[in-house]
């Protein structure tokens, strides 16, 4: 979310909106990133466990992520539109668990959602918060296709920093030196 | 992997190849998948935190999971020419972890690999074995960009089922009838 740590409560939900996956998409994303033939070719699928073609995975994610992207800079354009200044989202530094729940099939309409699960500020990157994030995305029949777990930053719009910590946050902003100083995994 | 659960050994590796990121790859993941603009503009991006224009972290695990896909196909052509017959790997259920460690940038060469960490019979899947995966990808310099946990299936080949399994296992099979009495999270 492009809003300020402050401005993000927990508990809260933001819908991500729809996404409806064509069969030629479907294909594509699996001839480049999951080339089974679930994913590739509709006559064999129907003789897999799933009986038809499906998504990969991969896919329902990545377009997951996608969703979110777009709410997240729609947002920020909304927030400057009206003279605001909007808050800054950090790359998230992982997932901590995604399940596949149910099959995507072409034509299937995705609604994605974000949750707010929890939320501290950083103990490696002063200035800034964790936000434990869930995400889900069902289907036009109401079925769950997927849900996933992860962390991600937001900016704390007034921190509360020690001198140490403001210098820290100085060193690691420098384009060379900054990326050489940080801790591998930040939470 | 295509082996049979039985012919997977806890602690062994498998190289899964090296792919190299280009710009142009980088940017077209990027417009479908993860439109921000560190993903996408070189020149905005330098003054990001990356100091750069960098892949998705969706891109850098979805090529990581190509390079398996590849490498369990070649294994199962490979052990078919020689009169064999392969083993079968399931779908994953999903994923336990996944970090990203460290940007993947243009023209970094990232070479994947696998491990194998646990495998028992499944609880919920009669007649195959659950393994516990890892999974890294590494650069050119030997620094780890991602690290991947998983879980996935391989059929077991010679499974010591009772007569109820037998029959769970017929009916789960089934076009219609198995997807739907199918626990949703199989483990």
């Amino acid at each position: 979310m492009t809003r300020w740590y402050e401005d993000i409560d927990v508990g809260s939900e933001f819908p991500l909106g729809e996404h409806t996956f064509t069969t030629g998409e479907i294909k594509r994303f699996a001839k480049s990133y999951d080339p089974q033939y679930f994913h590739l070719d509709g006559a064999l699928a129907a003789q897999s466990q799933f009986g038809g073609l499906v998504a990969s995975g991969w896919h329902t994610a990545s377009m997951g992520h996608r969703k979110m992207v777009d709410t997240i800079m729609a947002e920020a354009d909304q927030i400057r539109a009206t003279g605001g200044v909007p808050g800054e989202a950090g790359p998230s530094p992982g997932i901590d668990k995604m399940d596949f729940l149910a099959p995507v099939r072409p034509d299937d309409t995705i609604s994605y959602r974000l949750l707010v699960r929890a939320k501290r500020p950083s103990k490696s990157l002063p200035g800034w918060g964790v936000m434990t994030y869930f995400m889900d995305g069902t289907n036009q029949d109401g079925v769950t296709v997927y849900t996933q777990e992860f962390v991600a930053f937001n900016r704390i719009r007034r921190p509360n920093l020690t001198l140490g910590q403001r210098v820290g946050m100085f060193i690691a902003a420098l384009p060379i030196v900054g990326p050489m100083i940080r801790t591998r995994r930040l939470r």
